[in-house]
């Protein structure tokens, strides 16, 4: 199948679409058309079927499309073949509920150390090493890590990440209240809590 | 000021912005130069301009914006004047990060409760009621609460959040791994995580 560059706009779509696929062929539904997925995702059914023939999946007129083919095409340009280790910085309450969240291991991804520099409240989490972050220079070195995911407090999240990066790290899942971003081959997406919660207030206030 | 119809591209910035400014009154910094926003904040100069005509802010060449006036512009167009209550449904480790989350009184918003089928594990949250699901409708119809945080599994999110609007809350915070939309004068913001993450292997893979 054709790899052709794909916008930015499909690449926001591109995970509902693979999330909807896996929800229908856990269910054993063999076949959709864009209607049915039109519908699903608020979506239209036009946009629907521009986006998919970007992944090869020319449906049928009248029959649809093939499920299980759309869904690892998917899967594939999604990257989510490859497994990808992680470690999370930080370990306050969100660096808590990231490691014991459960969409991970749904996506091929896994956390195998948190660091921080306070370790005794984190000492009972299983499957996962937690060390001191002068340790993360060391640990690193020892283990390709994909992913890093940063839950510091926004005075240290670039410096952290910089840190990361500077040994190898390619992927900063960010979720301090500061926008990251980096060059030279690093990607970052950044989760920024507090504006998500503004625009809320903002649209109520309207 | 006039309270002009702002594009959903400008309320993206719009708390950006905010938080900025916020930063640089804390330093005392009394003016600001288009410049020096689009350089913090990776937004061209003359968007900023254009953005900040909108809040009423407007500059004088060679000497940039007054911080303290566009910061309290903006805060009251953001609504966060206002104070927000705030109920949490879902006490797992999203919802117990988020009950404890820095950034909602930074916002005016105060949580003062949370729910959930088990509430053991719950009892030692300070400030902040831990109620059984079943006293909802009980709980909301004495107390008037703004915004309802969903975290809980993708499965019950939707019937959770039509429960809280049937009882008269008009401001979803959704972060179980599911879009939910709503018409009718309700608004959401779907915190979604899992699509997150795909984004971001899907960008490293590129």
């Amino acid at each position: 199948m054709e790899n052709k560059q794909i916008s930015e706009r499909v690449i926001e779509r591109l995970p509902k679409y693979y999330r909807y696929l896996k929800d229908l062929s856990s269910s054993q539904i063999e076949r959709v058309s864009s209607k049915t997925i039109s519908t699903a995702l608020n979506i239209t059914a036009s946009q629907v079927r521009q986006d998919l023939m970007h992944f090869g999946g020319f449906g049928q007129t009248g029959i649809g499309y093939d499920v299980e083919f759309l869904k690892s095409a998917m899967q594939e340009i999604l990257g989510l073949n490859k497994r990808h280790t992680a470690i999370v910085i930080g370990g306050g309450r969100i660096g808590q509920a990231l490691i014991s969240y459960k969409g991970f291991a749904d996506e091929n991804v896994f956390v195998t150390a948190v660091f921080d520099v306070e370790t005794e409240h984190l000492k009972t989490l299983s499957g996962v090493s937690v060390l001191n972050v002068s340790e993360l220079e060391n640990y690193l070195s020892l283990n390709k890590t994909d992913i890093a995911i940063i839950s510091v407090q926004k005075e240290y999240a670039e410096q952290m990440a910089k840190r990361v990066i500077s040994l190898g790290v390619k992927s900063i899942w960010n979720f301090a209240p500061i926008d990251l971003n980096f060059g030279d081959g690093v990607v970052c997406e950044n989760i920024n809590m507090s504006e998500s919660l503004m625009r809320l207030i903002y649209k109520s206030s309207r």
